[in-house]
């Protein structure tokens, strides 16, 4: 049953909300933050003032305005000194960044990952990673957490990898393996890389102020990130919006999950580099060819294209009867299908969608681009900063 | 941003919280009250003075428990004096109850309705029902509001019903006709019958406790209520469950919808009837007829449910990995479709459920049967005054 909250918690909710409204909207006036947060100035100046003692903000005066009268103070986030690690395992690429308070990548790496590197041998990879971006950091700086954003199924309780297809990884936790690299006491939150790049997008991206959101997100294999009602799906176990193996085809082709018809199969890499006669390639940069190809006019490469298209919208307009979503994003490969097929996927969306669920839908590309992963995992463990903002800083 | 509450906001949370208890679960004693809800002795005392003073619940001394010392007084709803009237409004039905505070059918009526009747025919025929059912009413009863579940799908913001494919209706008002024909100054709020028998099914049925919830209803065709960690999915507009318009076979049967290949259309009135050799047929006594034929060993209507009972696995697979639910619930004619072939449903999910999604989900038949509807339209009602308890009373 939800009650009435305590002096203390309603104390720490108005620190997060303070902190929290810094964090995604940057620079902030007094004046404003008293509005916004529905608090009186007191208020507003004890809070700030505990924040600042804690590391969390700076106060100082604003950029000078012109107006009359004495300027409202401005309350700024500890970009520079406060952050997160983030983390991304794609199927091909290792990446890792330092994000500030505040949501700016303030350092970033890459390193290609071989398809069929195991758990064990990414951690200390990812390690050697941090070891550099530790030598660059500033003095003081304090690093409140880390988050990973895998491709697999990512078990909610304890961030352990159930089955990640593409990547072959059964049952792994790397949350664990690269806590023990890190050998330090920072709290390691993980999750599936299409929910973190929706909860990013959703945080300070094209989706900012939208309830109800899909983001689909490509890579090898096909998932989403669902917002629904403001509030990210997650499922029973943590792992919603496999809508990959959402089957469109009966009896389809051969799906990597060992099951046939797969949506995936349709618009994933091995389908779409199947259709378009080079079942032999692989990677994005095989998928862009085939981009290329189609738009330099190569038939084959074309009718690939579209056929992948018109699956995409067909998927699509399924989701969109379900959810009835204010905006659908297209991330990772998604992008890139529905950039070269966009005519076939509003066509079918529009279609097969009931015309009530397809009035408001925007369709969108992420406004975070390919750093949607890294700013939604360094989300998640600033989430738990935000939440009782004193108890880490 | 949210922020703290005000001290009148926690007061008007705590009634809400402490009512609703004993609408949900019944007489409830004082020291239960203070465990459940967290607050102490005299703040729970308060807070049943006010209620009690407002009409909406009663104390008294427990039935005799045989333990020493002063027994904790119990606190009741006032489900005899308390009540909502709820409607519902099914493809061959009209129903109407006037249910209490606690969640009791205290009376209950129900009419044929003709294919083809219109939002203005049914109104006064729904209000004539009422019109008997005020007669009855006891001394000193309070009505708070009325609640209307629709075959159709429903605008969130205000009730209107802007597509029931199975009831004809195009952009009806139903809330308005009838508390027009009501008469009196009682909200009413309309909902889509899937939902608001998931509704019900999850504040007092069988997913109690359940915090994310598939309730697949079938009338002639076939909508879905979900529950997403504990909160009613709506949708932007209020559209979302459209699950029966998920298209499962390209280019597949015509569906009442217009498109082609619908779930509906496998696992809905129309299909099965057709696969069953009897087109001309129609409604649930048409539909249990097949399901007896098969049970008597006619290979046909064996043929048409087994099928059938495949489809009806086929979606509830897709369903289960995009929303990782612990519960499917099958209601309306998916109740006795999903009894007549639960051997194919349970082989069909099982083969194409992710196994990470399908570990903890359970498949079970409404526990509050035929009245899920009804009971789920008055908790619409009862909504508004759970919220703002001394508002009402």
């Amino acid at each position: 049953m939800r009650v009435g909250p305590s002096q203390d918690e309603i104390r720490r909710q108005n620190l997060g909300a303070l902190l929290r409204y810094v964090h995604l909207h940057g620079a902030t006036t007094r004046a404003e933050l008293t509005n916004v947060l529905g608090l009186n100035r007191s208020t507003i100046g004890a809070l700030t003032a505990d924040l600042a003692a804690a590391g969390l903000v700076t106060e100082g005066a604003p950029k000078e305005t012109g107006r009359a009268g004495r300027p409202s103070l401005v309350v700024r986030p500890e970009s520079e000194r406060i952050f997160a690690y983030a983390y991304s395992i794609e199927v091909d690429r290792l990446r890792a960044a330092r994000v500030g308070l505040g949501g700016a990548v303030l350092d970033r790496r890459e390193l290609d990952r071989p398809r069929g590197l195991t758990a064990a041998e990414a951690a200390p990879l990812l390690a050697g990673v941090v070891k550099e971006m530790r030598q660059a950091l500033p003095n003081g700086a304090v690093c409140v957490g880390a988050g990973i954003a895998v491709c697999g199924m990512v078990r909610r309780d304890d961030g352990l990898v159930r089955l990640g297809p593409a990547t072959g990884w059964v049952d792994e936790p790397i949350g664990a393996a690269l806590g023990a690299e890190l050998g330090v006491d920072v709290p390691v939150s993980v999750g599936n890389v299409a929910d973190v790049a929706a909860f990013a997008e959703h945080a300070r991206g094209t989706a900012a102020g939208c309830d109800n959101v899909i983001y689909l997100y490509g890579d090898v294999g096909v998932g989403a990130g669902i917002i629904a009602g403001g509030r990210r799906l997650t499922g029973h176990g943590g792992y919603s919006g496999e809508v990959g193996h959402m089957v469109v085809v009966r009896d389809g082709a051969r799906c990597e999950c060992g099951n046939r018809g797969c949506w995936e199969t349709e618009i994933g890499e091995h389908g779409l580099l199947r259709a378009a006669g080079r079942s032999d390639a692989r990677g994005r940069e095989a998928l862009l060819e085939v981009f290329d190809a189609a738009d330099r006019g190569d038939a084959r490469a074309q009718t690939a294209v579209r056929q992948a298209g018109d699956w995409l919208g067909f998927g699509v307009a399924n989701l969109v009867n379900i959810f009835n979503p204010e905006m659908v994003i297209f991330g990772g490969t998604m992008r890139d299908l529905y950039l070269a097929a966009a005519a076939q996927v509003r066509s079918r969306l529009n279609s097969n969608g009931l015309p009530a669920c397809l009035e408001h839908v925007r369709l969108r590309t992420p406004t975070l681009g390919t750093d949607a992963p890294l700013i939604g995992a360094a989300e998640l463990a600033f989430d738990r900063l935000l939440a009782d903002p004193l108890d880490v800083g």
